[in-house]
């Protein structure tokens, strides 16, 4: 194998804490009180799905992560009884960049940069190519290139986006190891003739996660951290 | 200034030894006599714009830099009154990722990582993504990125990869620090709106180099290596 390709919500970064962290900021500074902060950051996420969707089934063109989660933010505001309206634009913003701040699982940046020594080791995201940019610098993450949907303007699942990946790296799909703590994630990837790792992060989606617990098929590798994956991989 | 983004033929890497020496080898291994490689290199070369602005005028579609070296290398092979079908297409391939194998200029590795501190980095080159990821690994290149024709699907001089470069980033241009060996391509990036950076490299084409010499116009920065530039940016 000659790349490795890492979703990274969930995978490589808790997104889950990090949204939950910058949306309580948020509402404190600005006095809002009674809103979960978690409860709204399961609630903002939960409307990325049904927004990718719209452009995978080609209703909707293009357009990247960061547009979707300002559309989605808002709706968000709205579903708990607050006006966007009542933010300064520049205050949205900066909560929408939430989604550049995220903190890696304590086990990604070492681990990332161990299979590094000996592979190509890119991020295969739906995040926008700045998202991914400014989350490695503040993580540290040593990703090679940023690979993913804005590179081949569609959303995964999209079978173009993980062919897009090896063509771009010149490499054939048996020689890339997608790695994503998600079944489907991994399911597409092997459809298009890529191995396959599958990370275990029970609470990605909190204490409360019903999803992804296990592997839905015989992967290449199932680990419990990037340092175990890079062990595996003698790196 | 937010971000640097980086020229890297000729800017970055000395592209003309990089491919006399693995052109060279390649002759050797084939014994091909009475062939000089530096003038090999200069010929493949000279093909490049030309390959271009086939893509730039709208009379081709895109396609990926690796593509278009390996029609001129079969073309130079002719030039030199060799025939392409005498060598293996696995002989031929190796030779067009010499590309991929060009070693930094002195300065650049150490200069760009101090620029890394304070900006991003990325290349906004010609070359693709898979020989921009090459490179980078085996040069050290701290890219935080990799950006420009591939990811524009154009090449430069046309604006809209300099502008779609910096609203990859989520920036805009002002903010932006364009650096290269290259008059035209700081014209071009200035005709954007980036800030320009040029950076002598008076040997980039050997002795007899005739262009690029001095700067044409009044560029933000002028300097002679890539420790310059930091030291000018205070990083």
């Amino acid at each position: 194998m000659k790349a490795a390709i890492f979703d990274v919500f969930g995978t490589v970064v808790d997104w889950r804490s990090g949204v939950a962290r910058d949306v309580a900021a948020f509402l404190a500074r600005h006095g809002v009180q009674g809103v979960d902060a978690f409860a709204f950051a399961d609630a903002w996420r939960r409307r990325y799905g049904p927004a990718m969707a719209e452009i995978g089934s080609g209703r909707r063109g293009f357009v990247r992560l960061d547009v979707l989660h300002r559309e989605n933010l808002e709706a968000s505001l709205v579903e708990f009884g607050l006006s966007p309206g009542a933010f300064a634009d520049a205050e949205l913003e900066d909560l929408n960049q939430a989604w550049h701040r995220l903190d890696p699982w304590p086990d990604a940046v070492a681990g990332i940069a161990r299979m590094k020594t000996g592979m190509i080791v890119a991020p295969l995201s739906n995040g926008n190519i700045g998202m991914m940019v400014n989350m490695a610098r503040r993580a540290g993450l040593p990703w090679d290139a940023i690979l993913g949907a804005e590179v081949a303007r569609a959303y995964k699942p999209a079978p173009e986006v993980y062919l897009g990946a090896a063509e771009t790296l010149g490499l054939d799909c048996a020689d890339v190891l997608m790695v994503a703590a998600h079944n489907g994630d991994l399911a597409a990837a092997r459809g298009c003739g890529m191995r396959t790792a599958f990370v275990l992060r029970p609470e990605e989606h909190g204490p409360g996660q019903v999803t992804d617990l296990v592997p839905d098929e015989d992967w290449d590798f199932v680990v419990s951290g990037m340092g175990e994956l890079a062990d595996r991989l003698g790196m």
